[in-house]
């Protein structure tokens, strides 16, 4: 949102404000003021005019400048009712040179997962990009993934659902019972950079929000299976502040990911690029390595597609 | 160079060869070969034809067709006159798909060294940029950079140069005598790719060549200052094959490293976005960190700006 109109709502939502001293308080004319006060209305908040001045009646459910108002975190959003590809799209931001631009869309027609894979992307979920451009080595970025991760995860727990963490990049439900764990929401962190800093970082988030299951794939579920249907903004400004939080203090990144894995202590199959291991992961290493315990002793392994498998017969 | 001129090309240097003869092996057409022939002759290949057939007399001294011919690597050159960069030339065939492309310009108007810094590039120059699609996670990627280092320090020697590596990403030569060491060759690499996997990396190599070190900055120096002009086809070629050999088998690239370092035993001071670190180096470590002995103990830094300080009085 732009900035002065971003201003109007602010001291609205804060009023009642006439519009003369809104426009004096804000270096405005009367003119700008009113025009503001209607692209608002025409986005959807509903702003009354009393006898006191401007009120702010109610904020549209989902959209941009529904998200960024209110929101603790400091990002531009560009919302899209259907888009290709949110990251795609932020990639192109990168590339005009934008940055702390959250790309956000009602559905993807090209939603991609890890390493190209398919991700089913309906109308109702949440589907975002952030674009930043942090200070640090390409090598940190899986702490951005597990940044990002932890903040899905602690928005969605918000919402009542017993969520956790799998390495490297899932949030799952847990089974009920000796139900299945079941895919909620994913991670795709994609960058460039010299081999020593990172010049353009874009970190998407798709989490199966207000969709059927059905129109998932058999291992997703959605909020709307676990819980029924959740205010997306709210989910969206949340996950937003979490991940805004992390990413500025990273010693705590690592400490929020244990707290809520459901892969640490559970015996797994890691495959990598040059084979695979077998192990119980024991633990998280810098800058976002799992730590298995392997027939052969303690591995970390850096990268790599993870299985949790059974427990062996306790 | 398009796949049959590379094989009539190849069949002609190992002849004399017939016309009917090469059109019978290559499974083409007596008019093709004929217009392939025409074709390496516009490019500066001398074809002599005698009565034994097509005879290679001479190859031309420099260009793509010229790399491409003889070169144990698996690249194919691109050429240019003058590029404003060949790192970006190089970037944009990765975003069309391309891999394993050698980008090559006589002469850069507008070069960029590490973090943005200008580069000089005079016509004369080594400048070139290969585009690879390693399968490595992001972290890796600062392997590169000294294995590229190292190609061009072991073709630089070959010429009778004694060069050295200064980390993370120079070729020097040694200061005769009290005499400073100075820049002769610089690294930048560049990537795209998810956290733990990379889309692309274009490893630009920027050596001061055939060119007056009046063009230069002060700190700098050029082979033709050091032993005169150089045949910089076989440079080329060299620093491709060497660059090619090394990550190929990555375990050899810290040993290589370690062979020709200038930095190592020296005490230096290493600025990073977190602050500086003076010490002794001591080693460098995978993926390509510089160990370092300071007064409060070992220390490894992964990124920064390294600079060779005088030795403490001895």
């Amino acid at each position: 949102m732009q900035g002065t109109r971003r201003a109007v709502l602010d001291a609205i939502a804060a009023g009642p404000i006439s519009g003369p001293v809104l426009a004096r308080e804000l270096e405005v004319s009367r003119a700008a003021v009113w025009k503001h006060v209607e692209t608002l209305r025409e986005v959807g908040f509903e702003i009354g005019s009393g006898e006191e001045g401007y009120v702010l009646d109610s904020v549209p459910e989902y959209g941009g400048p529904a998200i960024e108002f209110g929101l603790e975190a400091p990002f531009e959003i560009e919302f899209h009712d259907s888009l290709p590809s949110t990251n795609a799209r932020a990639r192109d931001l990168a590339a005009s040179g934008e940055s702390d631009v959250v790309v956000l869309a009602d559905a993807q027609t090209g939603g991609r997962g890890r390493l190209d894979r398919e991700w089913n992307s309906p109308s109702g979920g949440v589907w975002l990009s952030a674009l930043v451009r942090p200070r640090l080595p390409p090598a940190h970025a899986p702490l951005y993934t597990l940044a990002a991760a932890v903040a899905t995860t602690r928005a969605v727990r918000a919402t009542g659902v017993d969520a956790g963490l799998k390495w490297p990049n899932d949030v799952l439900v847990r089974g009920r019972g000796s139900g299945r764990e079941r895919k909620l929401a994913g991670i795709l962190t994609e960058m460039r950079g010299e081999a020593d800093r990172i010049a353009w970082m874009v970190v998407g988030i798709g989490l199966n929000a207000n969709v059927d299951s059905g129109d998932l794939p058999a291992d997703a579920t959605s909020l709307r299976e676990a819980v029924g249907d959740v205010p997306r903004r709210d989910l969206v400004q949340r996950i937003l502040r979490e991940f805004e939080a992390l990413r500025t203090d990273p010693d705590s990144i690592l400490p929020a990911w244990r707290e809520h894995a459901l892969t640490l202590g559970r015996r797994v199959r890691v495959e990598t690029a040059r084979g695979e291991s077998v192990g119980r992961a024991v633990d998280v290493a810098f800058p976002g390595g799992l730590v298995l315990e392997t027939a052969n002793g303690r591995t970390t392994v850096s990268v790599g597609d993870c299985e949790h498998l059974r427990p062996a017969a306790e």
